[in-house]
Formats: C-alpha cells, structure tokens, sequence
C-alpha cells in the first residue's frame, strides 16, 4: 500500500524517484495523486513528500491531490523556451536542471517509473543520463516497486473497491433482468415488436445503467455468445442476435468515474437452456472454482490456487497450459489477477509464477474458464475477492452464478 | 497519412520500426491497426508491411486489422519462458532474438515507438542495445514520424471525423435543450421539483445523450461554471447548482466507440442572461474566432492564426501569453491543435512553434479564450475545421453560438 513505497525504495536502493508521463493515463501517477493527474510529473525524494510539477492550467485540478505542486512559470521555465526554442535536446537538459534543484535531487539512484511515449522517454533519458552523471536512472521492468505497493490496499481503498463491486453487482443484475424480459420466437431472443435482440443492445443497456452507478467501461465489455466466447478475449459482436441454448460469457470490468477504482467479473449465462455438453463443462469450472476459493489462505503462495484448478481440470480431462504449454483449447490462462486502479495489477495467480503470495489487503479475481471455439463455446466464471485483517476471505462479488437465464417476457 | 509512413522513415533514416506497448491506450498502435490494438507489438521493415506479433487469446481481435499476425505460441515463446523462467533478463533477450529474425530485422536503425511503461522500456531498451548491436534504436522525443503522419488525414478519416463531428454537435444542442427546460428560481436554476439542477445533473444527462450516438466520453468534459471557468482545464463541481447570469464553459471532446476518432468542441453559455463584463469579453473572443477563421490559408504557417488572435484580443487589452509570457489572466494557451485518434495532434497552432503549416487534409481546432477567475469568469470558443482538398475551409462544428442560454421551462 502507499505507506510502503519508502520502504520499497529503500529496499531497491533509490535516492529519489520520478513518475513521467504526459496526456495519456498513468496508474502510478494516478496512484499517487489520488487520481488527480493534472498531466504533472511527480518528483519524490526518499522520506519526502510527492510533489507534483504542472503547468498553471492544471494547477486547480493539481491541488486537489492534497500534494505540494510547482508550476512550470514558477521556475520560470518560460525563459528557457524562448531561449533554447532552436535546441530542444538542451531546452529538455536546462529543465531538468531546474526541477532537480527545486526538488532537491542532485545524486544517487533515481527510479524511472509512469506511462507515456516511450520513443520520447527513450532519448530523454539517455540524454539526463549523459547530463548529470551523478544521476543514475533506474526502471524495472517487472515487480517493480508500484507492482508491490499496490498488490495490497489500505482500508481507504478496500471501501472504495468494495463500493465499485456493490455497484457493478446491481448492474449485472439489471443486465440479467433486461433480457429476461424479452421473448424466444423459436431459438431467436426477440423484443416486443419482433426484431432480434442483438448483442450491441444488451451492451447499450448495461453501459446506460453503468452510467447511472456513476461507473464507466473504458476497456469495453466481453459479450460473447457461442463461438466467440471459446476465445478468451473476443468481445463480441454487436450485430449479432441472442440465441437459446449457447454459453454466452458476459466478463464485465467497470471502472468508478470519480475514483478510477475497477471492479472485475464474469458470468456465463446459457439462454432458456443449456445444452448437456455446456451444463456439463459449467459444472465442471463451477467445481474448479470453489476449488481456487476453498484454498484461498494468507501466507501461501497464490500458485497453490492455480494448481488447484489445474488439478480439478486436469482430472475432468481439459488440456490446460500446464499438461499442454501452448494450448489455445481448454483451460488456457491464469487464474486471476489483482485489480485496482489499473484492472491487472499484483499478485498474479498462475503455476509459472512462484513470487506473489495471499497476503491480507490483497483484492484479486478468481476466473477460470474452459473453451472449445470449435465446438461453439466457452465457458468463465469469476469473482473479485478480498483478504480481511483477521485473514478470512471476503468476496465482493455476490451476483448468483446460475447458468440458465430463463426468458419470462 | 498513413500512406506516408515509408517515406518519414526514409526521412528519419529507419530501416524498421517497432511499436511497443502493452494493455495500456497506445495511440501509435491503435493508428497502425484501425483501432484493433489487441496487445500487440508491432514490426515494420521499411517498404514492408505492418506485422503484429500478440498472444493467442488476442488473435482473433488482431485479425480484424487486416494486417499478417503472429503469435508467441507460433514462435514457440513458452520454450523460452520455461528455460528462463529465472533469467528475466535473458527471457528478454532471446525472446527479440526469435522477434527480429522472424520479422527479418538484422542491422541498422530501428525507431522506437508506442506508449506504456517508461521504467520498463527503458531498461528493455538498454538492454537490447546492449545485445543487438548490430541494432540502433533510436526514439523521437518531438516532431515525431507519427506525428507527421496523423497531421494530415486521408479520405476515410476525414468521413469519420466528420461523422463523430456530427454526432458530438447533435449532443450539445440536446444539452442546451435540457437546460433549457428548467426554470429559474431566483438566480437558481431548478427542476420541477424545485431542487436545483447541478453540473452532475447536467452531466450525467450529456453522457447519457453520448451513448445514444455510440459516443464516449473518456477525458471527462469539462463544464465550468463562474470562478471555475476562468481555468482552462477546470473540469467543474458535480455538486454546483447552475445560477442564470454566470458564464459556463462547456468543452466537450467525445470520442466514437468503435473507430476510436475524437471531435472537439467548446461553447461558452450564460443562462437566461449575461452582465455586460461577460457579453464584452465574449464579442472580443468572437472577434478573434472569426479573425482566425478567416485567415486560415493552405501552405501558411500555422502560427499566422495565433498572430491574428494575440493582434486581436491584445487590441482589447487582454493579457496575452506573447504581451506577459506566464500569464494566468487573459489569453494564456495557444489557440490550436490536430485531432484524429488522439485528443492533441499536430498541427499546433502557437505563436510559439514555426514548424507548422496549414496543409490539406488537416483536421484541428480554433479556440480562443481569455480568462478572469478573479472576476469569477472564463470565455472560450472552439470548432474543429478541416482543410478540403479544394484548400477550402470545412467546418466540422455546425452548431451556432449563442451565448446566453434561454429557459422556456
């Protein structure tokens, strides 16, 4: 959590750390500003505060983080620009020049962290490094240190993100209840006036009823019917209509407009029935997933849970990517994942990963899934579960998780 | 356009160039792929095609580009992952080895593009240098090859901006026909409750409206009212009641969900009536609107418009960023910028930058302003324009520009 982050400097032998980035979204600063960003860039000396670097039109929003910010005009920047606007490799050397000694960074390791061009960041840091030799510039390319910060959360976080689940809850519900509504004119869902329900209508739906629990879906929603749900990551197409009888997986990972905190699961729902073949294979991931949640226990390796589900797999005779590395059938990814601001963080949960463990604070999902595109399905199930302080386990997804989705209109 | 890609790499000297990336929005990615990102990373040989390398889960999404995809199991990548499970490094490493011959990429200047993580790609870059020396990588911090590529637009993007242009303006007047509705209890405005209509209410029914037009709205429109107004970037309080009589500035820039193309637009609204403080600053920002407009003339520097604005609005005794460099009142910011997948592209249209001409197929935004937040305003106009292949002016943002608001309710 935040209050481990000069420890974790500390552990990684940084001086000093700065958070780059420009327009686009950037979860570590995103993460250290509470969300608001202001397009600044974060400058943070080990047992010292974050403070933000903007430019004067971002200082309102800057100010809301609660952080010290300094604005470009009060280092007078704008000197350098008409100065060196011929000459952008030492317009960027003279600037850094500047908010190295306003932020009092003048030797050691300094960590290399935020989003943004990396083409741009690239030259620039090869440039600094060359410039100020008594810096070293340090990124990491995994478990990095806001990999480990934000594998756990403070109870701040924790009440937000079980906020983000109740909601995203009652939005599948409504989802659920929209669709039950409608009619089968033989194996076609169909609305009042006849015309097919299509997929595109069922997402309009549910993000108009995200908007209404103040909750955005800036990753888009995976709608997939038949087929296309026996690939992981297809999202389905809007045009096509809802059928009885095929596995649909509806994976839904909303974020919260105003604190950009995600919530992350998924049902597989099959329309008025279910074919055997489905049921069969649902139950199936069904007893693979109470498996994972049955083994869920602070201090073991999250590994452990993954091999459950790859045992319980395994034994109802799914290829998955550890009997068959490789595998696109099956049971084909890892079990899950922590989410947060951003909606894959740590720990990971996969038998190739023998790092993260099940510490208390942890939010991760729980998904396995089997799928056969060539047999015309794919199956998911997944909750997002937190560890509580006493070490029990605390799921923050309480949707039922029938199969059957029995039409009533 | 994208049909001038080999050519900027001649310019630059590339004999490849890769995009980099991960789950991460990467606007160079979504340009290369019409939008079907599919976690990919990207290889292009100067003259060749671009050639996608992803996961299998993404396969599917990937080929909705049109472009050749590879996949990590058809390079036999989890051989790799097995063997250096404990070597991350050399994981790297021999897993670019596999990358560059498969794609054909054996000497020379390689240009690094994409967007992500800074810290990690600055070590994988190192790190690559360091073991392909055969290998130059090479960044552009500015003026970079897609930079020059989306400043202009070829036919098929011109429709789309066009179509997303036409939507965003149908959004704003049913935004004003909302607000319009209401009624005025002294200086409140309320619903027929008599509760006060806010700028969440006001909000929340724009992103509704949004929705309808398969519209979203990522960045978060700005809506500000009074004080708030007169900082360019204030987005606005969702808990502040609209009052009659104060200036708002409403800067909406949705983007279309399925092709991933922005407009941009900002009007400046007075409800029921304006003081004559606010209708004065708003003749004179009209004033230089029109004058920008007018002088916009294929193969002219772009910086003539931000001329013909500053002679304008300093005319009217309004600070300037060119009469008091680092101002905070007047008109501080430049007056415009390209759009397409991104929000900010070239060209930009500063006083400050000399490299920009107004070309053909140009697609960008006139917007003067001039802020007051101690006199409790802000003023800003903004239309998106593009460049007809005749040099005429097209106007992408039809809607009028009244600015005091009328309620009928």
């Amino acid at each position: 959590m935040k209050s481990d982050i000069d420890r974790l400097m500390a552990e990684r032998n940084l001086d000093a750390l700065i958070v780059f980035g420009g327009e686009t979204p950037n979860a570590h600063r995103a993460y250290l500003t509470g969300g608001h960003e202001a397009n600044a860039t974060l400058f943070k000396k080990r047992g010292g505060p974050v403070a933000m670097l903007t430019n004067s039109m971002e200082v309102e929003n800057a100010r809301l983080s609660g952080l010290p910010v300094t604005t470009y005009n009060e280092l007078n920047l704008h000197e350098l620009w008409a100065q060196y606007a011929e000459d952008p490799d030492m317009l960027t050397v003279k600037s850094y020049e500047r908010y190295f000694a306003h932020f009092g960074i003048v030797a050691g390791r300094v960590g290399v962290y935020g989003f943004g061009n990396l083409g741009g960041s690239w030259e620039t840091l090869k440039l600094l490094s060359q410039h100020f030799p008594a810096l070293e510039f340090v990124g990491e390319s995994q478990d990095t240190l806001f990999d480990a910060a934000v594998a756990t959360k403070d109870a701040d976080e924790i009440r937000l993100l079980k906020d983000v689940g109740r909601r995203t809850n009652l939005v599948m519900q409504s989802v659920w209840d929209f669709i039950a509504a409608h009619r089968a004119e033989g194996n076609r869902v169909v609305k009042l006036n006849g015309e097919p329900l299509t997929i595109g209508d069922v997402k309009r739906f549910a993000r108009g009823k995200l908007m209404e629990y103040d909750l955005e879906d800036p990753e888009g929603m995976i709608f997939a019917q038949g087929r296309d749900g026996g690939f992981p990551h297809s999202h389905g197409e809007d045009s096509e209509p809802l059928e009885t009888g095929r596995a649909i997986v509806f994976d839904f990972f909303p974020r919260d407009m105003r604190t950009g905190y995600y919530h992350d699961m998924t049902r597989t729902w099959s329309i008025g029935h279910a074919t055997p073949e489905v049921q069969k294979a649902y139950d199936e991931v069904m007893t693979a997933f109470n498996a994972a949640i049955a083994g869920i226990k602070v201090g073991e390796r999250t590994k452990k849970l993954q091999e459950a589900v790859l045992d319980v797999l395994e034994e109802f005779g799914h290829p998955t990517s550890r009997s068959e590395p490789g595998t696109t059938v099956g049971y084909t990814h890892s079990l899950g994942h922590g989410l947060g601001l951003a909606i894959h963080e740590r720990p990971s949960i996969t038998h190739m990963r023998d790092k993260d463990a099940i510490e208390i604070g942890a939010v991760f999902t729980i998904e396995p899934g089997v799928y056969y595109p060539d047999r015309g399905f794919g199956i998911r199930i997944e909750d997002t579960v937190t560890i509580a302080e006493d070490g029990t386990v605390e799921n923050l997804t309480p949707m039922h998780k029938e199969l059957i989705l029995p039409l009533r209109g």
